[in-house]
């Protein structure tokens, strides 16, 4: 096969291009029960073209559910992609977080054993061998990389995201590096390090955003690499859930809780870089710190996604510098990015999600991290993950890496949500929640459309009270304020008033929604 | 008042000596509502005159109630002041930890407003300003540090516990030290660094147990020294409590695990640096691994606590260094040390708090972190605080900071307590915890005397198999395994069986136990 002028361009390894193949001529590396790798984070940066050929493979002779793998990713991959294996039950066993419908049916009924993981710390668990402990060698069998460029050395230069690929080609026997073509090289847009077995682990000599810490690209054995692929068309990205209303109202309260802080010197008036999640609030945050109101100058970012909100961001002239270790826009962000990469580039570095989520650098830096979550109870346990205690959303992605180790830890959700009968039909504050993947330990600020709870040292109790009061929906305030006053009287009684539940009783709301389409309970009794 | 040579030959600050006073005359400086900090972490290197004084003082005038403070150590102090200043109704606040069943009764009846915390983290909030939002100055109003000499330049020499007296310090208005006389002089034990606020914090350079980063003193501002008192008595521990059948079965399941993790190369032949929590079990691993059998030469120890286990260790040879922020001897243990100073001290450094458990070290060392829970559930989320949900015990002291930060996460664990009326009529193996401090996400393995658990890479439905067959006890295994078969059953149908549960069902062992006195229930219908 010989290289086009354009992939000559990008592969200045010459060595390589004699390894250039098509991707149906690779199926032969993809027995039954691979395990795989695959670069890739929050949709952008994946491989296109093998996991496409192994989809048509499937389907053409109709091996679903035959040809299952075991794959890993540093989060999730395209749609295109992971959801057309997932639909073709390909997939085995999938570690440590995903988005799109078809994987999260297969997960949630039983076809796919998956696990979710702190993405700070998935890449290392990966490389101390803890997710190929039965295997007879400790390793990813093939990983699947795309490049932008490749360098003399034969190192790969990612795209828009690093994720989890330094650590998935150290572990792998196999690398095949999917070249793509059709977006332009993000050479020097990367700070890549990789993963040391303690006892030999050094620190992550990081003290600001904008610190280089390693390497322009990946360094790979050029030996492991088995071929590559050209890829001719881009990341597949969707537009981003709008503002709304409500969101508005958060960020809001929100950036006049950060600006009272300021006020009373607690943080700089450039405040310390920010970690935000992804989403509309997220967005409408982001936004409302680009708008005149908010007045923070010199702003820095250290987060783990960076959305289009952030290029608004750069725009105002309020950001100095953003890192995380993906950049995921939506097709009109890149195309805005890539028109202007004088422009952004400079400012932005993306590095592997163990560093982007390092709880190291997070705690050092005193990052101001904000998530959103699908529940938070009257003590200020939250619920990342899993709806009515069993059924996974997405998974924990960073959320506890940032919640546990930032300065400034913040929730932010709208204090109730829709259900097809009830327009306030789901609290989004419950007496105590389905599934815990914050602790009370962990949170300092819980935020809705309603008003801002500061529960910094606050014994449960008080805690309790005041997240009811500023953060409960109407609705609901006094459903849980009952909750609270019944629990507090029966346990205090008995001299366990420490976080006071009525046990058997705690799940009562969520047990009304399933019954009746709202958590709008008549009584406690 | 003039100086014993006693006090003289520790204190090599000549101005300090002129502020020698006696704790009964320093009353003045706690009018009710002060902001407190005392030296002291598990129950010793506390202070002892003007917290007995004080105590003396509500005592003598019956001012139970009326003089009340906040009161902040970095873990528990000692029974003889803290338990009394608890029975006289003097703590208005505490945090974030405490041991003793005054303090406890005082917390879960409503009087004493406590909130645990990480215990790293506890003084790295405490210097942002977390705990004093709510005072005119966001300062600690007198700190009472226990030193057993002081420096040329006025620094402070703590004895067995570092904890968080150096951010106590650097927040206090006031400081008051207590040189204590009857104990040794700890000099050259300790390491000492104290925290910078963001964006100006540093790495915390430590790559070994043995690295030291800091000050053998703890830096004072000599002008905040409004006194200093003689103490004339040594910390008052209690013996340990004795390992027992059940707990040696834990240690040896625990000691053949690391030796096949060794076997297979996940863990050096020296393994990795040792955390241990505290109790019998903990005492039996440790004990285990002094023992021939064990076999492991030239261990290091990263811990929080130092207890009498390990100074077999070192005699056994087996251990080469060891580093925590507190060593909390019985009284035979500390009568042993300081017979032995000469042998042991050289091979001990204690460190702050922040620094024993720091998330970033725990890490990069890649630590074997061992720690009892109150109750795990067969997804392996553990309850470390509050038993049934409500009642809190000590608090969640750092069992998080080395769980969620280990290379290893180890939760040890009796499969089954006893009632009044049941030998086994509490299981430790539970479908849901009935208070969850460390999440699914934070856990590797789980061991009781019935076996251990490895969960590293499963997913909850393969976990909680695994949990339910290797760890619980015989008597509970039918119906935790039914329990699980049930809510697979259901959830999966339902397409929300990623972990499964029946939501409303999850704590009938609980409330059999809280009516029958066992959690042994007939069935789940």
């Amino acid at each position: 096969m010989s290289a086009s002028a354009l992939l000559k361009s990008r592969v200045r390894r010459p060595s390589y291009l004699k390894k250039l193949a098509k991707a149906e001529d690779l199926i032969h590396h993809f027995p039954n029960g691979t395990y795989i790798g695959w670069s890739g984070f929050t949709g952008v940066g994946y491989p296109k073209m093998i996991p496409n050929a192994l989809a048509d493979h499937v389907q053409t002779n109709s091996l679903e559910g035959k040809l299952k793998y075991n794959l890993f990713v540093g989060a999730s991959a395209g749609a295109d992609t992971e959801s057309r294996w997932a639909h073709l039950n390909m997939i085995e066993r999938r570690s440590p977080h995903q988005v799109g419908k078809e994987i999260a049916k297969g997960i949630n009924t039983g076809h796919i054993k998956f696990f979710d993981k702190h993405l700070s710390m998935f890449p290392s668990d990966l490389v101390y061998g803890w997710y190929t402990l039965n295997k007879p060698k400790p390793t990813i069998d093939v990983a699947i990389i795309e490049a932008t460029a490749i360098t003399e050395d034969g190192g790969i230069i990612p795209g828009a995201s690093v994720g989890a690929s330094p650590e998935l080609i150290q572990m792998a026997e196999k690398v095949i590096i999917e070249v793509n073509t059709a977006m332009p090289s993000f050479e020097g847009l990367h700070d890549i390090t990789g993963t040391d077995l303690p006892p030999f682990r050094k620190p992550y000599l990081v003290t600001r955003p904008d610190d280089r810490i390693g390497t322009t690209y990946i360094p790979v054995d050029p030996e492991k690499v088995v071929a590559i692929v050209e890829s001719d068309y881009a990341d597949k990205t969707t537009h981003n859930s709008p503002e709304d209303e409500g969101s508005q109202a958060i960020a809001s309260n929100l950036i006049e809780f950060l600006q009272h802080e300021v006020k009373h010197g607690r943080l700089p008036t450039n405040l310390l870089p920010i970690q935000s999640g992804i989403g509309n609030i997220a967005n409408a945050v982001v936004g409302g710190l680009s708008k005149g109101g908010a007045d923070f100058k010199n702003l820095t970012v250290w987060t783990e996604v960076l959305q289009d909100a952030f290029l608004d961001l750069f725009d105002s002239g309020n950001l100095d510098f953003a890192t995380a270790t993906s950049i995921r826009l939506s097709p009109d962000g890149f195309k805005r990015f890539y028109a202007n990469w004088d422009r952004y580039a400079p400012k932005i570095l993306l590095r592997s999600q163990q560093v982007s989520n390092s709880p190291e650098i997070i705690r050092r830096l005193g990052c101001i991290g904000m998530n959103t979550p699908v529940e938070v109870d009257i003590y200020a346990h939250a619920n990342s993950t899993c709806v009515m205690g069993s059924r996974m959303l997405n998974g924990l992605g960073g959320s506890a890496d940032f919640l546990r180790n930032s300065k400034y830890s913040i929730m932010h959700t709208p204090s109730a949500r829709p259900t097809k009968t009830d327009p306030t039909g789901v609290s989004c504050i419950v007496p105590f929640a389905t599934h815990i993947d914050q602790t009370e330990h962990d949170l300092d600020v819980i935020v809705t459309e309603q008003g801002l709870a500061d529960v910094r040292g606050l014994s449960p109790r008080e805690r309790a009270r005041v997240i009811i009061k500023h953060c409960s929906h109407p609705d609901y305030t006094p459903i849980l304020t009952d909750y609270l006053d019944r629990a507090e009287f029966e346990c205090l009684r008995k001299g366990m008033g420490h976080e006071p539940h009525m046990l058997f009783q705690a799940f009562n709301m969520h047990k009304n929604l399933q019954e009746k389409g709202t958590m709008k309970i008549d009584s406690w009794e």
